[in-house]
């Protein structure tokens, strides 16, 4: 007979993987954490939080405090994050203390630091916009040089929720200045304003044994500095540029040592690529993967934190398109759920369990199929109609 | 600006599901319930118990108990269920209470006496196999009349995790009966011995509604009544096969009344397609559906008892094959993923958090793609490295 009731000798309980953040992207992490079978807990400031919703391991704490850090990194065996927030030290203590941190402090310096990430990738002759720090009404109009509009971004964080100002005059400039620096804080560098064709963005990841693993190089939509919506692959990519943009992620995650996820957005320009941000987690420009490439984001960052063999990359489908849900003025989403569902069958909801705000994150939808014009279109479709309000003048 | 603190006018909590059981089906049902947003309970009998170790709304009770599974629903909106174990009486009971219980109570019947669903089918005018009522080894050997081997089946449940006998010899039967009647008081029934060309199943939901949706039709493989794997969709089915197979699972749904899925397992014939077995709850032979399909089996039964439009059941590529992943003699699963991953970095791994057994299923592994002799030589291959033991022997 096949179902014994003698036990197999006992095993080693799977490793524990524990992400700091209690965010959208723990909550996916920690659906691929009970695919894989593995332990998997995380640091959530709130029980109402889209991740402490739906994790059995959910310890609630501050994780700018190190006791916090320490208590909730004593029962993982890997630690990782949904955010980049952490405070350097604490980081560098946690190491200290012999956890597994991934990605590690160094790494995760460069999406803390926008000045040294610019430094270290124009060190490795990788083109970004142009940048400077700045200080003074009189640095920024020295970096300006009569070329207006610039961008003005907090080096690190930000306040109120923003960290980037496009400043179309000296005067809106120094208003940006007086209120950052002066009354907040705040640390600021200038980059100029790159009038870039489209943005793209390619996501890898990275293990501790050194594989690499690459996306396909795909297509964000950005409306006020809030993502809408990927397109995967990127549309009419020229010959070489996506081999150009995968390269590029690979050496990065290479050149800083990144473990876990790598993602880069990009700005297509008549000149090539230039790289604008850097995150080392789970991203949105990746969720179209749980459905539309053969190793989910979320299940790629585990297996890249847990030193194993990476899931294959590619698409599942010729193409997919993910767009963002974003809070409207009616909070009931469930109940457009209906309508959604009829109407397109094939579409894949994702809700967060958060409470709806206007213009908030609050899920995504995902179309996978063949032609990329059509699934944008139902993806759009889709994600306003959950979103049931206003699209402007909020 | 888009991110403004203020909520939108608050929203009814969306509805909870309620599953009766924490085993594997569960578990994975509690994946697809955090896509969507919506809550999820499970009654587990233990805290090891598979959907136990993931899922937050997790009870403990007894589902044999009316009051436990009283105390259980009265938390949840709709109840169903991830086994079709809990007693008929307490389902009515449930029902008297005003509690959705989907399926109900009056289909649920159909997978819990197999003498009532033999009889309901045939009277369809559905082939099944032969079958009669059987007491006493008079019983029996005129149901034979001379030809065995025939199947003697428990008319519910079973004993010792067994309900289904295959006799080579009146002697063979008379000591079943002897066994199960008189030493376990289970009823028993007596079935023709199908030789069939191979087994098929199909998994089809059904809503309040009354809206269908049906899967493609697959092949199974059974070995000492295990399933071992399933190929979607079957290959080489003959034409008009698919279409029958489908058309006969609505129709059994809509007659029955089922509420959430309906899995139905058949025996290919050379006269034609036989009814084996039912089953009204995510199944074992729709797991490929996770990444196969557009719609996972355990999203489609959730909308279906929540009375939302089914999703897409068409397939997500050509082809996909399951295996089940069997315990082995050596529990250390975890040990194996490094061999199994770094082979085959797209067959995608599910792992069910139980204690290794030899014999228990405590995983499965799918591979998806075009092919389905490779995809079948794939799935094989990790889930046997999983098992990482001897398969026969044991």
């Amino acid at each position: 007979m096949t179902d014994s009731a003698e036990p197999a000798a006992s095993a080693p309980a799977p490793p524990v993987v524990g992400m700091v953040g209690g965010g959208q992207l723990a909550r996916m992490t920690s659906q691929a954490a009970t695919g894989l079978g593995i332990g998997f807990r995380v640091l959530a400031g709130d029980t109402g939080d889209s991740a402490a919703q739906v994790v059995v391991g959910t310890r609630f704490g501050d994780y700018r405090s190190l006791a916090g850090l320490r208590d909730f990194a004593a029962d993982c065996d890997v630690l990782t994050f949904d955010h980049e927030h952490v405070p350097a030290p604490h980081l560098q203590a946690l190491e200290q203390d012999g956890i597994k941190v991934r990605p590690d402090a160094a790494a995760l310096r460069f999406t803390q630091d926008k000045l040294a990430m610019r430094e270290r990738l124009t060190g490795m002759g990788i083109a970004c916009p142009r940048f400077a720090p700045v200080h003074t009404a009189a640095d920024v109009e020295a970096f300006a040089d009569g070329t207006w509009p610039l961008v003005l971004k907090a080096v690190s964080g930000g306040y109120d929720g923003r960290g980037v100002w496009i400043c179309e005059s000296a005067a809106e400039a120094e208003a940006v200045l007086a209120n950052a620096e002066h009354a907040h804080g705040v640390e600021l560098m200038a980059e100029e304003y790159v009038a870039f064709d489209r943005e793209l963005a390619v996501l890898a990841a990275r293990s501790p044994h050194r594989q690499g693993a690459v996306y396909p190089v795909v297509q964000t939509v950005q409306r006020d500095g809030i993502c809408r919506e990927v397109i995967a692959p990127a549309p009419g990519l020229a010959p070489g540029r996506r081999a150009e943009g995968q390269e590029l992620v690979l050496r990065i995650a290479k050149e800083l040592g990144v473990t876990g996820l790598l993602a880069v957005e990009m700005f297509e320009t008549p000149a090539g690529l230039l790289v604008n941000e850097l995150a080392m987690r789970p991203h949105n420009t990746g969720h179209w993967t749980i459905e539309g490439a053969r190793t989910s984001q979320f299940e790629q960052h585990l297996r890249a934190v847990l030193d194993l063999p990476l899931g294959d990359p590619r698409m599942a489908a010729p193409a997919s398109v993910m767009a963002n849900v974003l809070g409207g003025h009616d909070a009931d989403v469930y109940d457009r759920y209906i309508h959604v569902m009829a109407a397109d069958p094939a579409v894949k909801v994702h809700m967060y369990g958060k409470q709806v705000r206007p213009g908030r994150k609050i899920g995504h939808v995902t179309a996978v199929g063949e032609d990329p014009e059509d699934l944008a279109d139902r993806a759009r479709r889709a994600a306003s109609y959950l979103r049931w309000g206003k699209e402007d003048g909020e």
